[in-house]
């Protein structure tokens, strides 16, 4: 089996959500979509402002250059210093999986 | 570093949540915190049903061990039938994080 990572972005925004936050994420799901080594990306937020979403990658060095794509480091600015009041994201390697 | 793990589950579920669903997520929550090898869970759920769980282990023995407690059997068996119309389960290594 080809290996497979998954990053987890665990966040608490803060709450209304600014338009430019709302507007910055749709130019990072066009964008992300579009590099070689993504796969998809699954996100849940709820009322409270939490939200956890995790993408699929295919390498380790595709990762490394969504990390250092321009218009991410943007958005990693931001919300650093205004979006998030936290986040943890987490690289990590499927071992295995299952579903319904 | 020691090794961790993390389990990512999603589930879309049916709605309205039943009450025996929400009281055999209590339950679990309870029972897993005492289990050697877990480490936490954090959880989000929107208002349409999808959710995201992530759970932090020490070792993939102790992931074993829970997946065959017999409480958590009991609600594999109900999710898989009744509660969850779609779930999916990753096992992952987590080779790297970072937080704000």
């Amino acid at each position: 089996m080809e290996k497979e990572y998954a990053v987890i972005f665990k966040t608490k925004r803060q709450l209304p959500m600014p338009d430019a936050y709302i507007e910055m994420s749709h130019h990072l799901v066009e964008r992300v979509s579009k590099l070689p080594g993504f796969l998809k990306i699954d996100s849940v937020a709820d009322t409270e402002g939490r939200g956890i979403s995790v993408s699929y990658w295919s390498s380790l060095e595709a990762i490394k250059k969504w990390k250092e794509e321009p218009l991410h480091l943007e958005a990693q600015k931001k919300g650093h210093s205004e979006w998030y009041l936290d986040y943890t994201v987490e690289i990590c390697e499927i071992l295995k999986s299952y579903r319904k």
